[in-house]
């Protein structure tokens, strides 16, 4: 079940098999609607074939409002493969990972990109499968000024761009996290939000390497916007998405790092769902290709010990509040995603369906507050 | 983009034009995996074709385990049209509804269903666009002894099954509900749960009839498992499943009623995503056909008034706690649903995934708790 190495996604599939009515009627139930695509600069396509990565783009519209102006911006969503193998030094696999993200930053920028988001630790290999220390943990770094952070506000304050910056943070005590480094358009560190949900489950061994953020559901007001990073596993976790929606985000970015098996066909559900949930966009980035490690690790699976970590899938998306959502990217090629959204459509949404009007926040908060009471008991009713 | 009324179901479209290693793959992606068909009783079959309903059952396995035995449960998911038009009397409208569907609790029967369950208000059409008081309150009744109820218990008693009847309720005070009456498999009231969250959009004026539930989230314990009743626009609410799931609950189901256009894209989404997120069978149930009623109405939304209520889309379906689901149902005719289910899978997805563990209910608590005070201030970060 970990899925053909040959596919390419499941749009290429639709695609290649359907057409007319029956491809229209197979968009409209799976993906909402048939989006627009966007009208890519020839620089950005040529750079993309020349570096060989996937840029496609679509265009998500709001209606006209009388009382406020479109609020067009443009998202970038990048996925890609490690480019040095993880026998190479920290400083050379990291500096090949700046190198090939400013390729594909400035491909995003000829794309007319306003905020663009990294996948889940960007500068390294995700080694937490080995549950070695180093010299992975050397790959941690400061959320302010380490060298990662110092890359991506210099791309920043260039372009005019809002940079997501998902890294592996060693903080001033020394304490790791996973964390995602919010850049404004001026260059400047906003802030930083840290992964609030940590997984315990096959080579995600990664409650080894940090704990649970203790910082809350923040949000990040932009020039571009406000936004929320809901890093990795959380996107398992509806309340997760809904605290950073409550603090006002209209865009939620899910940087990730998962492999085939069982989560591939769960992949598309949930940061859609959300999206759906919380009259929100939100932008699901999963890594690409298959890293290989030097010491062999278990993944408590009952299968021998091995040096891989399985194929991380790509088939990074945008799902709209109205439930419609963008094709997805390859899962096999780096790529980067072009969604021109506008915010308006969060409101416009949230006025129709009006879920935060019927969603009951205050009989949830009251069941929560008794259901984490030691002495809490399940409301059952059986036969008499 | 209401939909063509010729697509039988995007399964339909998948499987006439993919083949081979393209629809496995598509499948998987899809659906999860692909499920085994269950080998239903020719009679059952004959039964099927004889009423012209469609009939199709799937088998959602789980790991042996060495110190708790198989948990296997059928579960039957009823879709159907009204059978009388809306302009006949009350009971003639009641009575042929509960004529057809003793037909179809006869196959679901016949195909070895321990647990069935309808959509919502089955016995009435889905009156509530009209926003006119008689003849549609008149449908109104007693959750423990009125006509639907005792035509239920008399099933429920004679076949030795568990039914889940969703009704228009009117209570000893005369107030009315959108509530489900569970009836054990001895024909008795288990009790009654009432509709959490209550739509305001379009057609679905039901705040004009009803009010939301007082009755919190409670779980049925039955005969063949722990089940829970989440009615049609809970589903739009990740918390709403979630208590439920945190009440004990194995099964939730979704009656529903709900039309294309909007709705139809993220009817695959949110029912999968609470079985996901919550380690839980998710059954979503929508009405099918066309309804037409005697005097015409308005549906806010700028086109002129109208009789029909427009295409119920059927489309019914089972999702398990590792995320795959089963095909649906037709989105244009009458059906039964059977699913064979081992309910130890719940526990062997919640110890694998383990988002219980992760769920940090207690922050969501304390937040919520937050939130919903009228001083509350959103955690914003700006730029300095």
């Amino acid at each position: 079940m970990a899925g053909n190495q040959e596919t390419i996604s499941i749009e290429d599939l639709l695609n290649k098999n359907l057409s007319g009515v029956e491809l229209d009627e197979a968009t409209r139930i799976l993906y909402g609607k048939k989006l627009e695509e966007l009208n890519l600069s020839e620089e950005a396509h040529k750079l993309a074939e020349r570096a060989d990565f996937e840029l496609a783009g679509y265009i998500f519209e709001a209606k006209p409002e009388q009382t406020r102006a479109a609020r067009k911006v443009r998202i970038g969503a990048i996925q890609n493969k490690i480019v040095a193998p993880t026998t190479e030094s920290v400083v050379t696999q990291r500096d090949a990972l700046h190198s090939r993200i400013g390729v594909l930053i400035e491909a995003a920028v000829l794309s007319g990109v306003n905020i663009v988001c990294m996948q889940e630790t960007w500068h390294m290999p995700f080694a937490f499968c080995t549950r070695e220390r180093l010299p992975w943990t050397e790959f941690a770094e400061s959320a302010e000024n380490g060298p990662t952070t110092l890359f991506c506000k210099q791309l920043a304050k260039k372009f005019g761009i809002v940079i997501i910056s998902p890294i592996l943070e060693r903080d001033e005590n020394e304490v790791i996290w996973n964390t995602a480094v919010v850049i404004s358009h001026t260059g400047e560190v906003i802030g930083k939000t840290r992964k609030n949900h940590i997984p315990r489950v096959g080579d995600f061994n990664e409650s080894t390497y940090y704990m649970e953020s203790t910082l809350g559901h923040r949000v990040f007001e932009t020039a571009f916007g406000k936004i929320a990073i809901n890093i990795c596993y959380g996107r398992h976790h509806p309340q997760n998405w809904m605290m950073f929606a409550l603090n006002g985000a209209d865009i939620i970015f899910n940087p990730s790092a998962t492999v085939g098996g069982l989560s591939e066909p769960i992949w598309p559900i949930e940061a859609r769902n959300a999206a759906i949930a919380n009259h929100v966009y939100t932008v699901a980035i999963n890594r690409v290709g298959t890293e290989s490690f030097p010491y062999e690790f278990t993944s408590g699976d009952g299968k021998p010990a091995h040096k891989e970590f399985g194929h991380f899938y790509g088939s990074s998306y945008v799902a709209a509040p109205d439930g419609s959502r963008s094709p997805g990217l390859s899962r096999i090629r780096d790529g980067v995603l072009v969604a021109e959204v506008d915010l308006n459509a969060c409101r416009q949404v949230k006025d129709s369906w009006g879920f935060r009007m019927t969603q009951r926040l205050d009989l949830y908060a009251k069941e929560l507050q008794e259901f984490i009471k030691p002495d809490y008991k399940q409301n059952i009713l059986k036969e008499l």
